[in-house]
């Protein structure tokens, strides 16, 4: 399966441990609220973005159009260019969604007023929190920022979210860890395909909306939202996953990886024993399939928290659960399952739950070691999507990316220096 | 992939002819009607059930109670002692589905008031009929007749049907050909597995049902009835080959299978060459996981119309793209894919549209020749349903099974003959 021999395994109970949190957490979706009355230390004058730190000065274009578009909805400005006034003028504070228990993908910019799912690790009771995806095209995910995208925000604040809310409470806690390990026997890798997950999400929430007894156009529109984009269920797949991954950094021990993250600028990861520490590399393009008419020219580096699922063992490191996705990110089947197999070359164990029937069910590799992926010098993939640097524009290809080695080689050293 | 070499391929214009169609086909649902107003030489006093022709007298003890049930569920008697009566009477005719354009699964007993859903082959207009899956546990197909299931019958017809039927109306024609397309890419073989292709029609019919503006709490419950039931797509699945079928068929040349199907005691094939003539062999039970507590002493052979999927190279021939199914029908991930690849060596050619990711987009193997089955002796698997010979007790187990060689040496008889 590779031609590197993989280092010796750590087999000391702390890895052990912090494997085992992993395997065994269990993330329930338990409703939502608006990001200001939930998300620990969040506020109005609060912008949190993707990836380790930056300063409004070092975003890229991307993150800043994102940046002006969630002030514009906010309301706190009425033009993107008062916006830009307002994030240079030292009013807005920014920081990494991460370091709030929250997760966004792309440009993940967070404002108050966002709606954002509540993630409950149910035995430590652990929360986590992501806005609702705002489906293709033109999202300030991807740095769109005009008067399309900030009247669907508002109406996801206005009228999907009080009604996806009372659904949530009528249905009851939902169980992600079932949902994902459903949607992996149903060609899913729950990152960058999500088409399973996103019908089975869907049924379960089309009950619960039609019980709440909303007038029948609200239903209408409210299902059609979710039901246009196959994509919806990538928040969850991520808020799942920084769940799962607060579990594992709560018990602050194992070399492993807890967070993997780009800003578009530099790459970030955390480890379960350094605790909330980032160990950062320059971010970077690569071996990405671009949308007609568009090149790595245009391209935005690595930005995005949504590679927290393949610190859990899913999105890139799960290809062989979904084939299929060979159409959308580019490169033959076999070759994609082959490169995702060699992840089990630099991770802990084969998850307990997440299993790939077509391996004759096989867990996902999972628990990427940071002491192996230095030895072994195999990075770990990440399937991406790529936003264009020109404001407005939004995603303009996918593909599988990996995680800069310099950020392991950071984290082994100061690993090393603690000893 | 096989130790026995493959008969020659027949490579006549009439065998391509019908390949063709089989791949060229477009069976959309269209709507629903009651089987008495829609099913060409449906009457009151006819019942429909599945495989080659039988008597009452021949028929097995399951497919005998599921007739009872359908007379009760009529309102022509009131308990199944007088519907034994009545159906030994002479009184009844019995006919199987497949000579009215229509087919059901396990027993298939289809009665005038029963509603079904029409698909039509857009090329031809040829219709296929079907009725709705009731849902696992105690239901007719598998030879329950108590109140229960004729208690389910009746809402089924008297609320179900007219809000199906009328959502059916608003969303206008509803394409199975891609929708099956796109549920082999999410792990169903669309047969024994239809969970995603259960949930994408759930998708589709929910949209429409609200739209309807039905009351909630009818909505609600149609919803769940669906949502309750994975295999709920089985019966679009079946009326879907259907009426490929009788695309197919409609040629009148080529020596390919267009039926296959059993009535617990004959299992019988149909050619497209030779029309609408059954040629039958005794049907049998083997390779079939029990449900605890059953064995092979109490179970029905092969019974049903639904190996009409396997005709068209779904279901069995189609297992590498379900690898999941193995926990639901027994053996090996790889055990069972390698039995499905060797249908490729007694079929015409790959489907071009039915095509499994994991397999490179190798489409399925399509078109069951009958001069290939008698030459290599390899016979066509089938994904099957058991039912217990002891009515109202259902189904105890399910399996991959054969059909057995006396078909396609009886058929191939009848081309040497008429040569």
């Amino acid at each position: 399966m590779t031609d590197v021999l993989p280092a010796p395994s750590q087999t000391s109970a702390e890895l052990a441990a912090a494997f085992g949190r992993l395997c065994e957490a269990q993330p329930m979706l338990i409703g939502m609220a608006l990001a200001g009355d939930a998300i620990p230390g969040m506020r109005p004058d609060l912008v949190l973005h993707a990836g380790p730190p930056i300063t409004w000065e070092g975003m890229t274009s991307a993150m800043r159009a994102a940046v002006c578009g969630g002030l514009v909805f906010e309301g706190r400005c009425a033009t993107v260019e008062e916006a830009e006034a307002l994030a240079g003028s030292g009013t807005i504070s920014f920081a990494p969604a991460h370091d709030h228990q929250a997760a966004g993908a792309m440009a993940g910019i967070i404002t108050a007023s966002m709606p954002v799912f509540i993630v409950e690790e149910h035995i430590s009771g652990l929360r986590a929190y992501v806005t609702i995806n705002e489906g293709l095209g033109k999202a300030l995910r991807f740095g769109a920022n005009g008067p399309e995208v900030t009247e669907r925000l508002r109406w996801i604040r206005d009228e999907f979210y009080p009604l996806i809310s009372r659904a949530l409470e009528l249905a009851g806690p939902m169980d992600l860890k079932q949902a994902i390990a459903e949607a992996l026997r149903r060609g899913d890798e729950v990152h960058n395909r999500n088409k399973a997950a996103t019908s089975q999400f869907f049924r379960d929430i089309a009950l619960a909306l039609v019980a709440t007894g909303a007038p029948h156009e609200k239903l209408e529109k409210a299902l059609r939202f979710i039901a246009g984009n196959d994509h919806f269920f990538l928040s969850l797949s991520i808020a799942h996953a920084k769940a799962v991954s607060l579990y594992v950094e709560a018990l602050g021990k194992g070399d492993i990886v807890t967070v993997m993250a780009g800003n578009g600028v530099e790459v970030g990861i955390r480890v379960a024993s350094l605790g909330k520490r980032w160990f950062t590399a320059p971010a970077s393009v690569a071996n990405v399939k671009f949308f007609d008419g568009h090149s790595e020219d245009e391209a935005t580096p690595t930005m995005g928290d949504s590679y927290i699922t393949e610190s859990i063992g899913l999105g890139a490191f799960a290809l062989a659960a979904a084939p299929a996705i060979s159409s959308f990110i580019g490169g033959t089947v076999e070759e994609l399952i082959a490169r995702s197999e060699r992840m089990r070359d630099i991770t802990v164990g084969e998850h307990s739950y997440f299993r790939i029937p077509a391996l004759g069910y096989r867990g996902v590799p999972s628990g990427i070691d940071v002491r192996k992926v230095v030895s072994t010098g195999i990075q770990p993939l990440i399937n991406t999507g790529i936003a264009s640097r020109i404001p407005g524009v939004g995603q303009i290809g996918a593909g599988v990316q990996q995680i800069p080695m310099g950020c392991f080689v950071a984290a082994q050293a100061e690993l090393d220096r603690i000893g």
